[in-house]
């Protein structure tokens, strides 16, 4: 691991002694050395992905800056989760504004090592620099996969069902409700919708669960329709998606009830971190007994078809217009 | 591999299509999943280093985008050298500015282009994120290392020699005339040291060689001084360095005959992503006839102690006084 100096406080190689080598795992090395050594389990593939998080961008300035640490690692575990990977190690990687003091590193970390615990999942190491403009956080992790049984964005056939994880939308409302919308809204409902944003539950009990059930598979990170679009792409398929068919939480049932142009927003809206899969539809039974067993809950959206399009219909089966899809950010 | 939109232009998923996907290898799956699939030899272990460079900090504004990104990679490759690691892969992340054009992507993207063939190594994916401050940019590295033939900074002997492959200090000079100073000097001069400053040379053939013969190893990118400290924290030795051994360039040395203390700064300067080693004194022979094997000088300058301490030395012997080392940023 390296590191800049700062003139005040701890500096760089102090916060990496005190905050981060205690996250480091036995690849990080003690985080001493250049590089860290990841062992590969026979028959498997390692499995490797980098998402970045810009502050004001992907994250609000006075997010909890554990809860940004968590986001960050989580939005790189459902990639991982994504193509059927447990995870096992991440990278960071931190540009930080001079301004943000030793104590919002401090609270990063510890979200860090809240998370680690609760995924199984450790520190190899990483770089720390200064930048004069917004934070840029970046997080390499890994994962490993069964040689084969890697899912990939690709393999989706005409006749598949179409899945979806959990709920969709309650990211973008809780941004919303983040930067002002909604002010009347129950504070049940605030609270459920800002932590949706806040803090992604990765699928990461599910998603190496589908192996040698899913044909195809990706996270729902960019809106669902565009996600979709990524399946379509490397599949070169079509698919149909009954916008009532969205699972959707109380809370963005009740918003949307109030405003039904909002539903289809909220199937473009992104940051859900849901997993989106497709499978044949003999695979129904297994796919609903594995979604009781992990008390996960999954949804059942459309199909994939012949063609090259990604329609979302009303329940009379016409074609709702999309207008702009996977525009995720503020 | 996955981007936000841009308002204008080709938009990050049309500049990862145009730039980004010709420079994925296999693993990479076209970009077009959430995550990349390495393999591992058998018997091998895999190295992983990330490291970041900022607008402003770690490159200049107007530096040329091919140099950027050939020196991102680099610095990367120089730390898997250190481990004794072969490179192999990649991944990008970079936070732009909307003001950067594709046009500077493209330029950023031919600079990879030439040094993944110069290296034989390949992208697997990345993030590309807008930011509102400088460009940050971040790589991380994958090679790979024969299961226990790594190099690590920890296993440095008493009495072990010290040495550094190429000079020392041309990249803290080259920084220099980019800013202005040493403006009689002779253009040969100047265009050798700024280019030691823009495009290091990370040494990926002499590092793996270096398995079974040095006892630890590190690259110096902190300042040679502040390096040798990483190898003396990590193997609790002692080190003492005759700062008139260290190896300069032909430029380098005729600044120093006009400016004594330059010297020091010199072996305090850091980015000369040269290899610094330690090895036991019988391993000399074998050492220099490597070093000629691979055409890379490399100089005997100091040995390890018993103790905790760093010394520079004069020729009569005397410690010369280190004010700061590492702090290689403007």
């Amino acid at each position: 691991m390296s590191g800049d100096r700062l003139p005040e406080g701890l500096g760089e190689f102090g916060r990496i002694r005190d905050f981060f080598a205690p996250l480091a795992g036995p690849g990080g090395l003690g985080l001493l050395d250049d590089a860290a050594l990841v062992d590969c389990t026979p028959g498997h593939r390692l499995v490797v992905t980098v998402d970045a998080m810009v502050e004001g961008v992907h994250y609000l300035a006075d997010d909890p800056p554990d809860l940004v640490a968590r986001k960050l690692l989580r939005v790189n575990l459902s990639d991982l989760a994504a193509m059927g990977a447990r995870p096992l190690h991440y990278l960071l990687t931190t540009a930080l504004p001079r301004t943000l003091g030793d104590d919002w590193v401090a609270r990063f970390a510890a979200g860090l090592a809240e998370d680690q615990q609760h995924f199984g999942v450790d520190l190899l190491g990483g770089d720390s620099v200064a930048t004069s403009g917004p934070a840029v956080l970046s997080l390499t992790a890994f994962g490993e996969v069964a040689a084969g049984a890697e899912i990939r964005r690709g393999g989706a056939l005409a006749g598949d069902r179409i899945w979806v994880s959990g709920t969709i939308g309650d990211a973008f409302l809780g941004l919303a409700v983040r930067r002002g919308d909604y002010p009347n809204l129950a504070s049940a409902d605030r609270d459920m919708l800002v932590a949706r944003f806040q803090l992604p539950e990765p699928r990461t009990a599910l998603g190496p669960r589908l192996a040698g059930i899913a044909h195809a598979m990706c996270d729902v990170s960019d809106g669902l329709v565009a996600d979709l679009g990524h399946i379509r792409d490397a599949s070169r398929v079509g698919a149909t998606v009954a916008l009532d068919a969205l699972p959707l939480s109380p809370a963005a049932r009740r918003l949307v009830a109030g405003d039904p142009d909002l539903g289809l927003r909220l199937a473009t809206g992104g940051d859900d971190y849901e997993l989106l899969f497709s499978a044949p539809p003999e695979a129904s039974a297994a796919i609903e007994r594995l979604a009781a067993e992990l008390g996960v809950p999954v949804t059942a959206i459309g199909i994939i078809e012949a063609g090259a399009e990604v329609r979302l219909v009303d329940p009379d089966g016409r074609s709702i217009p999309i207008v702009a899809t996977g525009y995720r950010h503020f």
